[in-house]
């Protein structure tokens, strides 16, 4: 049977870390998933508590976490409905994205090493996805200056990248982020700014203040890391009115539940819970960074201290990174998961701070491979 | 700016009714929209009750609800996790479908009027949608064999066919399907039937019985409409493991959060509750027939008695029905949201019991204009 699939599902094979189950060593440490240790705020069992079960018998209509969306970012910027697409997660958010574009002969620039899924889905879909690769002898610290000097060319027709960055979890200033879209919407290039781990940099750090003034920037936002709500499947995208209307042409108004939309309406409005997990990232990142100084072998690349995310890499080319924090009971993601990355280097996201000692040994062993 | 965005979303006007919130006229009966008026069992209260919330804060590893679906089929098929793609509601699983496709050149043969969500996203996503119309000269039944003999060529890549037909409740049986199925399978046509309100027929009716017999068969099914869930997004797609492997490439393993996929599977085990809607179902639409049985203006489409769509037609053409009911507390959707269809016509979706009076004395009054 010849079947008339899109020729990359037929050839492509699929890379990503992605699991609905976790094998976990016994009694180990999960520092793979990308959700907030820490959890959700206490104000979402309130919320589910007293929730009308009887609402999940008609469509969503729920208007609360348009409300709340509003209302999170009213102190940097007037975000009203139509400036709004609500998505099941945010990687449904990328899918819708991905679908508006014209696949044929369509450029994405990207930054490499980043989200796995996201490329994999411009791939699949037929974009041609054209990183840059971040370099180990610069601690995979991107270079803005470079990048926006050589690589962002008409060439491109739409650039993505994630800020924080997964896995490194460095972040890049809103400066430099306005620089990056100003110069491409000079070139017709739409820039989508990944901010999954966007609540764990400072508020005034989002891409969401430009979006008014670039009809070329689109925003992605999720309620799974900071928010600790990953199994609740909430993220949104935040654009130009008439850049949410395109896509609002190839969805439906019943994204998120009912129930979803009143849980993540809830945690929006608590930002204080995200304060204490960053100070508590900060710390063990501290730590780790003192461990990891003087002449042991085992780095972590750049990264913003408050984000749950680092990428540690070993000077070891043949070393299999992964399995040893596996073998100290620490599950962690494998380098190799990621474009750009081997298996010399694991993404770690942060644990609770009554975990960490485990993974500090673990570090400072490994430091001696 | 000159954006690279499909040229459907720059060209197409959407045509939907979904829609995010109801104007109900003031006591009024909602006849619009898809859900089940009778709500869902009462052992998804239980669950929903007796879930640990803290399971919200992972990405969802909950396995229930493959397994529920395989035990819902059980007596029918052997479905295993691998022939299962959860989507967040049936729409999300036809747009997996629709982005598996090559959209170069390609033909989806349809029926109008037909599920206008599904043909919009197939239009927008770039295929070119072509749908036989069904002729109110023949009570808008589909003549299976004269689409058999004349509509299915190998002209068409796929084929989409609501089973019950969104808006007439009208159901192919199994055997027409088979044979259509077949058919398909020696013009390499693949086909999608979306048993949305499948629930409403007898589950050995359902084309779910033949995919692992046609690997060119893909069936849809939703927990929106019998079930009575709708609020809570959860659908899932039926096919062979290759079939569901290329749309695993294009999505991860968390469509469907966690708590949703425990109170969807809880659900699935409640059969009996459906029993029960769809005798109340076919006892309205006996009354409904026998109101209109005789020489007034109004007919009901060919119908499942046992199915909550009906279509009514008005034989006056200058007719503005929706306006009709609403005026009478009756809220329908209007003909013209169909393709194929006008505003001298409305899908009513059958209310409760006690609320079926006021629906009757609308028919038997707008029967008489």
């Amino acid at each position: 049977m010849k079947l008339k699939i899109k020729k990359q599902l037929l050839e492509e094979e699929l890379i990503t870390y992605a699991s609905d189950h976790i094998d976990l060593p016994e009694n180990g440490v999960d520092c793979s998933e990308g959700c907030n240790p820490y959890g959700f705020p206490a104000k979402v069992e309130e919320v589910y508590k007293s929730f009308d079960i009887g609402r999940l018998g008609p469509y969503p209509h729920s208007q609360a976490l348009y409300e709340a969306i509003h209302n999170y970012w009213k102190d940097v910027i007037d975000v009203e409905k139509g400036n709004i697409a609500l998505a099941d997660g945010s990687i449904n958010a990328l899918y819708i994205i991905n679908n508006i574009f014209d696949t044929h002969d369509t450029k994405v620039l990207g930054i490499s090493p980043q989200f796995t899924d996201y490329y994999m889905h411009a791939k699949m879909t037929g974009l041609e996805y054209v990183p840059i690769t971040l370099r180990k002898e610069d601690n995979y610290k991107l270079n803005v200056d470079e990048f926006l000097d050589e690589s962002i060319t008409e060439d491109y027709n739409y650039l993505y990248i994630d800020n924080p960055n997964n896995p490194t979890g460095q972040s890049v200033s809103i400066e430099d982020i306005e620089r990056i879209v100003a110069k491409c919407l000079k070139h017709d290039i739409v820039v989508i700014v990944d901010e999954a781990y966007g609540d764990f940099m400072p508020k005034s750090n989002s891409a969401v203040a430009l979006f008014a003034k670039y009809p070329n920037l689109i925003v992605v936002r999720t309620l799974s890391k900071g928010f600790g709500l990953a199994g609740l499947r909430a993220g949104y995208i935040i654009a130009h009115k008439d850049m949410i209307a395109y896509m609002k042409k190839m969805i439906n108004p019943y994204m998120i539940g009912e129930l979803h939309r009143e849980l993540a309406a809830a945690a929006l409005s608590c930002d204080d819970h995200i304060e204490m997990s960053m100070q508590a990232f900060a710390e063990m990142k501290r730590q780790l960074a003192e461990a990891l100084d003087g002449d042991g072998r085992l780095h972590m690349a750049e990264s913003l201290d408050t984000c749950s995310l680092c990428l540690l890499y070993h000077d070891e080319p043949s070393i299999r990174l992964k399995d040893e924090f596996v073998k100290r009971g620490i599950l962690v993601i494998d380098g190799n998961d990621f474009r750009g990355l081997d298996a010399s280097s694991v993404r770690l996201r942060l644990p609770r701070k009554e975990e960490f000692g485990r993974v500090l040994e673990a570090v400072k062993e490994i430091n001696r491979i």
